[in-house]
């Protein structure tokens, strides 16, 4: 627990810039969650600005809730210069799998792109591994078979780290696979929770190795996401409680309440 | 009231996908009190997006308080494809009245697609009738006539259900004429409440006739703003509140609450 | 304090409608500020729908803070309506300095229109001043050089009121200097202040020289920040309680609290 919880605190000494080119409407959750983590955002989405903004930024979160054509213009203008400067780069396929326009611009980042991280829910994630998967809109779905071995085999096949959010969340490097049980339902009744995670993702990643930093990610804020639903009287409340929790999470309870598992 | 309490079960019980083509401003609020009602939201603008996503949607809410000739191409694919599978379209034509662009293209929306609602406050609504109508932005504005004859004679014309959103919420589907009283002043000083009530009026839409739905949507949110306004200490408080409320809302508070009037 | 004051009452009392073309982050944050002190806001970007819609405002508002084509052409053609209509117009460079794009922008605003207000950190400031200065992304900066002269100077070549907000914001007018103290570390955890700073600045300068104006928001923000921190465990809890804090304050306590200098 050790070294993961060294990395909240790399974060938090470091400040790294993560440019985020996302949706429309979690991206104030986004913004704000960063922030609470200890790292800085910067969104920009413009093909005219996103390359002298990658320049500074220490890592790179594609999140295509809300795409269009011009936003893939500048997010493929930020992944080159993101590629050039060696920067840590997460894909979210939020709804992919939902519509073909989504499954194909995320096979489009996977395979022109050095991505650090691929993060989504298991329909998203089954997607694009090619298994049988169910995605209903943005909502979470279902996969025919072993997410384990689909985390492990897709972060195997593209050589980077593969997160598949869920009750368990799976966290595969395509060499390690780790489980991280931390989590409250409520989160799931919250729009954004899996799109601050991907930020959180970019955050840990600007600072360690991928794999170690979506665990030390995935498990902190289900910590902190914990620590809220312990006050929180619905949705509404839990949101800024979890911003709080996310804010005062120490190392000590995160190493405390921190459910990681080594599968492999 | 008994029927207007089951469309809230019902809501819950099916979780209709609603596809939400809205403002920047307020679409977080949107998606949340989507969530909070027991449906789920998705957001999708983009023409070569909306249409898979309609496919495996419920009801598609189309808001213009944003917008652009970019989002109306959007919303045109959304609503042919809307109109194919027979889901309803609920329009909130936010600032008609106050702009010639805003007006002509909720007009556009009413001539050119089978609309289940149209739902607006006083200003917007009676410049849409052709009735007199003061307009300043997209606060709500005031009209000359009797909006229950206004609604009335615009959801006849238009086969549609009409709501004009205030003090008492007035709502018609061109036969019965209903009133709703809930609600507090307070719902009015947080920017957003009339988007989130349209994205509440598609959910209730897709499980029901247009008309009780829309009472029902009305209705839930003026008793869990009545709710939300006994702890809250200001628009910054009532929010999270309002969010709290509206998912805890049980079918007799419900039953229990509610001040819907009959007026024809 | 008591002229300072009195604005704050002629905002509330007026109720300036407040058109603002802002970035997609905080634009929920900064249309719920502009309710909670009195004034309106409304958004649009449509080059087609700018200009009924400053027809009918009274002060238009440009954050630069998600800048792209598209969003340029809307705020050019609003900003030729508002230098028509003589209505105020408030800068706020967000990331100038961080990229050419926004600096080049900023700056050609700063040339064509005659801008009331150009608000920003002492790095976005610093390099529009062409004075030595770091930008990190859109958090605050630093500056080589004395931020009153910088204010100063920068305001009298350009004809405006300029704020370098900061731990003492500056504000200066090309004659007179003031300083503002008032505010907590806890506003810079955010996402948005700063933004919604600008959308006051913008109500205030509505009914008010934007000298005063601009000390007005400054202070009456930074009031409310220390209320709203008083109760907040964190980020989180902070924003609700800071819009609370904005929509509750009263002249009284404006005069009590306020920590304005005026240095020349």
């Amino acid at each position: 627990m050790q070294k993961y919880a060294q990395i909240l605190d790399l974060v938090r000494e470091r400040n790294p810039l993560v440019h985020q080119i996302t949706n429309y409407v979690t991206v104030n959750d986004c913004a704000n969650m960063t922030i609470c983590f200890g790292a800085s955002p910067v969104m920009s989405h413009a093909p005219e600005d996103v390359v002298d903004m990658i320049k500074i930024a220490s890592a790179l979160v594609l999140n295509i809730g809300t795409l269009d054509e011009k936003q893939i213009e500048g997010m493929i203008a930020a992944a080159n210069e993101a590629k050039k400067c060696g920067i840590p780069i997460v894909l979210d396929p939020v709804g992919a799998g939902a519509t073909l326009y989504r499954t194909q611009t995320a096979e489009r980042f996977m395979n022109e792109f050095p991505l650090a991280v691929i993060k989504g829910n298991a329909g998203e994630i089954g997607t694009l591994a090619g298994v049988s998967a169910t995605v209903r809109g943005v909502d979470s779905g279902n996969i025919s078979g072993d997410p384990k071995e689909i985390a492990h085999s897709l972060a195997k096949e593209y050589g980077c780290t593969v997160v598949i959010s869920g009750a368990e969340d799976i966290i595969s490097d395509g060499k390690r696979i780790a489980g991280v049980l931390n989590g409250v339902p409520i989160m799931g009744k919250i729009s954004g929770t899996g799109c601050m995670a991907s930020a959180v993702c970019g955050a840990c990643a600007a600072v360690s190795d991928s794999m170690d930093g979506c665990i030390t990610a995935m498990a902190a804020l289900g910590i902190a996401g914990e620590e809220a639903a312990k006050t929180a009287k619905g949705p509404g409340s839990f949101k800024p409680a979890f911003f709080d929790a996310v804010t005062s999470l120490t190392n000590e309870q995160f190493i405390k309440s921190a459910r990681i598992s080594e599968y492999q």
